[in-house]
């Protein structure tokens, strides 16, 4: 078990009038003139984009609008964004949108203040001394930046796709509304789905073996997202089942399923190159490398494997034959990915099978030019990525 | 499903080493002049007292003292303290203990900045306008007030004891070393995993049956509770136990287990009179009463007692005999509790009968003179309330 530390302090707001406090939820947490962020057409055609600004400004609040966030937030528009803020005196961020929306946000934030280049913080040369207050509005659950610290923005410029985390980003409140939910094309549903479970598997899959109340919230948690994600691609308009994913999209990654946890992320850092390079959808990009990266590490801790298959996947445990049990798991999460209509590998991700230096070229840029591993529970080499992302070329 | 808002701002640092960041902590959330509240001799004579002290002056920290808060904390000693932190000009509120003297740290907060009695806040006759930041050093896991913002303070004058809530009192931080939790005695440490299953268990039983997410969290949380309890009894310096149950005793009550539920928490209101009455452990008072309330209000919502059982106690469902199941649920708790030590009625916890008067006297206070009811599972009148202390009256 490692020490560790939890603050995850970002006030939730959740359920079917949320909205309609965002106005005092601003000014409780010091927002006079406010950016509202947002994305493509959906936040407009919905309505939900007029609605919040009629009522920051019937809160007597100033607002100022940047909206075309693509996902895979593109650095462009933050610089943009920066310009905009310092020129126009905002003085607190509130996103409209899903986790790319409040990425840019707070890669925002971190550069009003800072005298260089904000890419700077994304490359790990200097670190921000502060940022801008910033508060969000959900509407697509799959990333949990509305409670996490950590934002991913890719530089146009070579197509790099780095993250960055920092406590200080954390929103100060998180607007939850599932009913904005019911719309969300089951494409986007699935890969939001695939994202956040994710995001408990990377802390899962950890050599940490005795932090048991972590794993047993990380179970549960991973068990009722598999359950409910049915429920919704059935009926998109299933408000209970919305709700849950919606919730579990925040506290799978709020640090909550990481308490006492290593982590490992290399899964993570595999798909941004994928992404990164074919602007794929990340939670489908997720899907698509995981059974690889599984299959190739399992060895580092079996018994690890063989927990997630008998309690996440209902796997019957064959005490026998633990390798059996292990990789029963994986094939199950497989036909999981497969049954809500996830890749399980690179070409189905992409349309096309992937060429020797497409990959060589993802290794490199994961690998930062040769000079860094990636991962925990197995620390992989560039070798290991290039083996892992082989795996996955095949169809 | 309710709406709901969660929030749990509280800075939580945990591991062995924790104490160590003790004046960090502080002077981050603004602390130059503290107070240290603590309880009895057991702070004092782990050398943990002189430690935090130490390493508070080392931080270039003033220090004022107050100790003596008793189980059940009183509200002359909350007096004392406001007094002595207005005559100090004290500014931050530091406390090493567990419940006891964090709820008490709470009320004194509270006091601090208002005209009035402090006692207004616990009777609802006023809310306070602000007060003061608070840190603590957790050494017994059991009420989760570290994380919670709720407080419980007796009135000697009457021996009244009433609860608060403010979310003002969250604590900025709360220090956590299990290592702290090794001297704890059976006895306590047992009760303080009654209190925490409770803090969930009040929770958990609802009407409110749409709430997967949650529910499955709570069932986690409460077995492996059940499981590391054991454990700790066995082996009082068992580390990876110790750590589970201080950490569940925090996410116990931190409101996690709570989100979209309406909650009951006549439990703790019935047993508040009792340990009020009797100055029994509230924990041990909690396990006294909950096998008969619970048998008085299965009906209403026989389903979610068969979950109970079958999640949590291990049950065989057996599906032609929902009550059947349900009592079995019940009894399989009563079997825990004796197993870990714990009183299942009210001559098991006071060693004596309780009288008929005693019993009326209870009443009237839990039901503020017979004008308030308590629970939401079910509505409990005075006759009900009557009604459960007759059925835990019985050895």
């Amino acid at each position: 078990m490692k020490d560790f530390i939890y603050h995850a302090p970002t006030e939730v707001v959740f359920g079917k009038e949320s909205e309609e406090k965002v106005a005092r939820l601003v000014k409780k947490y010091g927002g006079s003139k406010v950016l509202v962020h947002y994305g493509g057409g959906s936040a407009k055609r919905s309505g939900l984009l007029d609605k919040i600004c009629g009522l920051l400004q019937e809160g007597g609040l100033e607002i100022v609008l940047l909206g075309g966030v693509v996902p895979n937030p593109r650095l462009s528009l933050v610089h943009k964004g920066i310009e905009l803020c310092r020129k126009e005196k905002v003085d607190f961020i509130l996103s409209v949108g899903g986790g790319s929306v409040i990425d840019s946000a707070k890669a925002i934030s971190y550069g009003i203040p800072y005298q260089g280049d904000v890419w700077d913080f994304y490359l790990g040369k200097a670190d921000p001394a502060c940022c801008l207050p910033m508060g969000c509005v959900l509407t697509i659950p799959a990333a949990g930046s509305e409670m996490s610290d950590s934002s991913v923005i890719t530089n146009e410029d070579g197509d790099v796709k780095i993250g960055y985390s920092n406590q200080m980003s954390r929103q100060k409140f998180a607007i939850m509304n599932p009913v904005r939910t019911f719309t969300l094309p089951p494409y986007q549903t699935a890969a939001g789905v695939t994202d956040m479970m994710m995001h408990t598997m990377e802390r899962y899959f950890s050599h940490d073996d005795d932090m048991t109340l972590t794993d047993a919230v990380a179970e549960a948690l991973l068990r009722t997202m598999k359950d409910c994600v049915y429920d919704v691609l059935k009926d998109p308009e299933d408000y209970r089942a919305r709700a849950q994913i919606m919730w579990g999209g925040s506290i799978a990654h709020n640090d909550l399923t990481g308490c006492g946890l290593s982590g490992d992320w290399a899964t993570h850092q595999l798909e941004h190159e994928l992404s990164g390079m074919f602007d794929a959808t990340h939670g489908a990009g997720l899907a698509a490398i995981w059974p690889s990266w599984a299959r190739y590490v399992m060895h580092e801790n079996i018994s690890r494997f063989v927990r997630f298959a008998v309690n996440v996947m209902d796997v019957p445990n064959d005490f026998t034959d633990p390798e059996g049990t292990a990789l029963k798991g994986i094939e199950a999460m497989e036909r999981f990915y497969r049954s809500i209509g996830m890749p399980v590998n690179i070409p189905e991700l992409i349309g096309r099978d992937i060429t020797d230096a497409e990959i060589e070229e993802m290794v490199r840029k994961c690998s930062k030019d040769y000079t860094v591993t990636q991962g925990q529970f197995k620390v992989l080499q560039p070798a290991d990525m290039a083996a892992i992302y082989k795996m996955a070329a095949k169809s």
